[in-house]
């Protein structure tokens, strides 16, 4: 495969479009004309070498809108290269479109994009729909109502690991919830009319959240194996975009970029993050206390009058407030980003981890502190249920709603308003091309995964907490997952713009978030059995021994659980395997590599060459070894 | 540095004999031809490249019975080579012994000495003593009694990382103490009578287990940081001597090697061990009984008869039960080795943490449970300060003794009998390294920091759990420390065996044991203020309100304990800086690769070796892909 590759770059007839970038209106002709030397250059030179080429001819400019509209593509030889560079090879037969959205990131950065959109030169850059790959990738997956598991190595050759994961992720926990379902079902229909007794049912909540967690693990880590991202070579991360600061030195990299002290962003967030988000949680307490004065003005107008009309009142307040929680999370998700953006972090990933963080917590607090009222200040079991039910089904219509069918249709709508113009135009173009551009540039833009796992976080709050007293939940939440698969399929593939792919080895942070929960709901269950009338009924005298007892189980329990996730390997042993013969066979040809240099009998430059560098190390380890002597001095 | 390296490391003139290999008496004279073959010839006819010779002649071996020594050694330039392979370049001018002992064991493994200690060919293979750089160490560590910092960089030189990090961790410990110390002395001296009021110190000791803890992991980054072991590339593990089974294929490495079924080793772990492990915590509890009668009726004599001598008798129960729990945790720690090693695991590892859980449970349940039974079954502080106090000090005075002093007076009698037994032989050979290797081959061998962590975990578990009502255990921890401090030097520097030095990046699997240990102190802590009469005056009519928010404070304890661990950093900020630079860097040259072979214009064999190496890869990959499929289906 002897070629020369400038040669096959240039040349444009292999093109195909993969890229959009706008720039700004004002951009000048120089400006357009350096960024295109950038992205079409060879990679010695610092350039991309991808193909470039506006979207519309001078004359096509002239008569539609939207100028500034360039395509980026690139040859088959360089998604070949560009795949074999970040060992995406199983790619390269079936699926080039993704090796390249993926490999286009890294070329992409070296040329700093980062700086092009925070500087406003560029405005936005997204990969296009591959319209044929797309059809064929939502036949197999949502269009027909079939019962059956998700085509997950499509959406990942598709969209990317990351957005595969989520949706393993999601599949994986309507399965685990089914036997939950199928237990609360009947245990609702048939058998204790006054669900008091409900310890059978909690234990098995206890057991559930532990196991399942372990095992989706062990899932995760078989699919990512299988995808090659288990073990993944870590990139080195490069600031996010939008931060800033004054040039520098950057003591890691030694390159010249954006500084930013850290006291002064440890100020903003102690100073300014945490106080308010101490007052928004505090705000979301006083809301509470609102629905609880609502509720029991309700509660006295229906005992006043009594009648079937007020009866149905007594929901009433529920759903308001399950409404503004809805309301108020989104408000505050807004703030948190505005906030944590302000904070200035200087990675994508420190931005993203106090992001999490801050909507976490209030997450929590705002959907589940009635709750924990309800259940452990009130002790009113039967407010609790109702209380359950009405903002589960209530948040989950909500997101349902607000995320996929309202953007879906307004989607539809601005699509035919674009066709109608297109073909009034009638101009000389390729009208497909440009329809598909103009159509996709108006789309939304994916954020990421993390409003869709925050919802199942929630959710798995809802069923594990205590859904003990409210044996619906888990079938309630098994129904919502199922139209909710089809619901973000349908919004990844027809509402939002495509996303570049991303890989990931796991579900991150979030395994971390559900167990905790996980370890909550531990705690809150054992609380409920203890207040159960069943178990009091046992210790007619002493409340003392029975609440020792409890916490005495309780402590068990917790211990068991986390000897239990200690002790139940991460990866399955098949993997384990696979993974122990990598590293032996990377260990061995490391072994032989020095030996190969002795019997090379290398020549005198190369001998030199390492005893520098045994100096240099030498030198760097007893520097770095002084160093460490003052430190402790 | 040109040189002909084979022409160099065959001239027996630089020979310093570093390891000395005794064969057993009935070898044939061709096995130790073919031995020292494998020993002397290159690395690349698969020998280690280093120099033997027996320890003494044909004529010295008729006079004197010690026959089949033999010694190996190296040149200079091989210890540099060595070395180098490993890393260990620092060493090199300074300390070369070192860099030695490390690198040999490697060299050793290549010819699989495990099988010849196995088949009982070779008896044992030891490092000698360096008589020189050993006086040097003892000056600046215990033979003069000073109060300083023990010289840690010196030891791990001359022992290696695992035993320098055990003193530091000894070192720090004690230091960690002293605060405790500090408060617990005037404590007991002038402020409480009673020891009631104890509220303060269990406050004191939950926040002190949970900070010193973390304050070590990053003492610890930050020495084994500038010790270079920090970031350690991960050997291979071989399996370990005394792994048997019948001959197969490793699936994993591809050698034949001898293999055992894993369900077998399950049988004999579920059938034989843990009713073994169950037993023996029975007896142990079952003895605890009788202690408590021996308890009851030394009491009840001291009752009936009142005098000054039996309120000394009081005292006696307690010294017998910690003596048989010393005893009896030995002779456990001895079937607790010899089952595992029946056990048959195939590596080192697995084996340690077999054998180290099967210890730890034994060990904690007859050290702790007594103590245990009086604080919260029989609720007596009185006897749970007395019982504390005898327990505490008892061990630490039979540990010292056993441990070191006592060994220590042996190995010296032996040392006279040997010198004089030379002397009377007045053979005409080199007396000094005859006597040096026939002292240190009848030498104890140091059987790793097991049994050393063991005592210290013990120790934080007497100091951390109860010591609130025994304010004075830290005091006696300290002391005993100080003592173990110059007791374990000296054991390693006189009593023991030189041990092949083994490098390590933290105290492993015991950092996991103290946290553990200090998380149940939390409940403990939290039990014992529960149960003061302080807390109890504060809730006069209702326990179930003070037991509900002792409860309450504990889950919030245990909870900040979780994100205090989790928000300290475990490493210190400019380590990680510099790993980061480190981290960058090999990234950045990574990066470089590909592009340079594209510079290069490479020749077409690279080209096509890269093609097939593509190929190979991706069908690798497709395979692997196939396989997940199969199994999915």
């Amino acid at each position: 495969m002897k070629v020369t590759l400038s040669s096959l770059d240039t040349c444009e007839s292999s093109f195909t479009p993969l890229v959009v970038l706008e720039l700004a209106q004002d951009v000048k002709e120089e400006t357009k004309e350096w960024l295109k030397n950038r992205i079409v250059s060879k990679k010695e030179d610092g350039g991309a070498q991808l193909l470039f080429r506006p979207l519309l001819n001078k004359y096509e400019k002239e008569t539609l809108e939207n100028q500034n509209l360039y395509l980026v593509g690139a040859s088959k030889i360089t998604l070949l290269l560009g795949a074999e560079a970040i060992g995406l090879v199983k790619e390269c037969n079936d699926n080039t479109m993704r090796a390249f959205t993926y490999g286009t990131r890294h070329n992409f950065k070296d040329f700093d994009v980062r700086r092009l959109l925070t500087s406003g030169i560029v405005i936005q850059v997204f990969p296009l729909h591959d319209n044929e790959a797309l059809k064929k990738l939502e036949d197999s997956w949502y269009t027909r109502f079939t019962l059956k598991y998700q085509p997950l190595d499509r959406i990942r050759g598709y969209f990317g690991e990351t957005i595969a994961l989520y949706f393993g992720f999601l599949e994986y926990f309507t399965v685990a919830l089914i036997p939950m379902a199928a237990i609360g079902l009947p245990y609702y229909l048939f058998v204790w009319e006054d669900y008091d007794k409900y310890v059978i049912f909690a234990s098995f909540n206890l057991i559930w959240s532990t196991v399942i967690l372990e095992v989706w693990k062990r899932g995760c880590a078989r699919m990512t194996y299988r995808w090659g991202t288990l073990v993944m070579k870590r990139q080195f991360e490069e600031p996010r975009p939008g931060f800033h600061g004054v040039l520098g030195i950057n003591p890691v990299t030694g390159r010249e970029e954006p500084l930013y002290p850290s006291y002064k962003r440890q100020l903003r967030i102690y100073l300014v993050s945490l106080p308010f988000v101490c007052f928004c949680l505090y705000f979301s307490l006083y809301v509470m206390m609102i629905y609880f004065d609502m509720e029991a003005w309700a509660l006295s107008l229906h005992e006043s009058s009594g009648s079937e009309w007020t009866s149905i009142l007594l929901y009433v307040p529920s759903i308001i407030y399950a409404i503004v929680i809805e309301i108020m999370n989104r408000l505050y998700r807004y703030a948190a980003e505005f906030l944590t953006s302000w904070e200035n972090h200087r990675l994508e990933s420190a931005y993203q981890n106090h992001l999490i963080l801050k909507v976490l917590v209030f997450n929590f607090l705002n959907c589940f502190a009635s709750l924990f009222y309800i259940a452990f200040v009130l002790r009113d079991m039967k407010l609790l249920r109702q209380s359950l039910a009405t903002l589960l089904i209530t948040s989950q219509i909500l997101n349902q709603i607000m995320e996929s069918l309202l953007p879906y249709w307004l989607q539809k709508k601005h699509h035919v308003q674009v066709k109608r113009k297109v073909q009034a135009l009638k101009a000389d173009i390729d009208a497909t091309l440009y329809e598909q551009v103009v159509l996709e540039k108006e789309m939304g833009t994916y954020l990421g995964t993390f409003d869709d796992y925050l919802e199942l976080f929630l959710q798995f709050g809802y069923v594990s907490l205590f859904s003990c007293v409210y044996p619906l939940a888990a079938a309630f939440a098994v129904l919502n997952n199922f139209t909710e698969v089809n619901s973000d399929a349908l919004k990844m593939c027809r509402v939002l713009k495509r996303p570049f792919s991303e890989p990931s080895a796991n579900i991150g942070v979030w395994q971390l978030a559900f167990e905790t929960m996980s370890v909550i709901s531990v705690v809150t269950n054992c609380a409920l059995i203890g207040m159960s009338p069943q178990v009091n009924a046992l210790f007619p005298e002493s409340k003392l021994d029975l609440i020792l007892i409890v916490v005495a189980v309780e402590h068990a329990l917790l211990a068991l659980k986390f000897i239990l996730a200690f002790a139940i390997p991460d990866k399955p042993r098949h993997i384990q395997m696979k993974l122990a013969k990598l590293e032996f066979e990377s260990l061995e040809a490391l072994k032989r590599q020095p030996s190969e240099n002795i019997e090379e009998k290398a020549p005198f430059t190369k001998e030199a060459k390492r005893e520098n560098q045994m100096k240099l190390m030498a030198q760097n380890l007893k520097e770095d070894s002084r160093e460490g002597n003052e430190e402790e001095a």
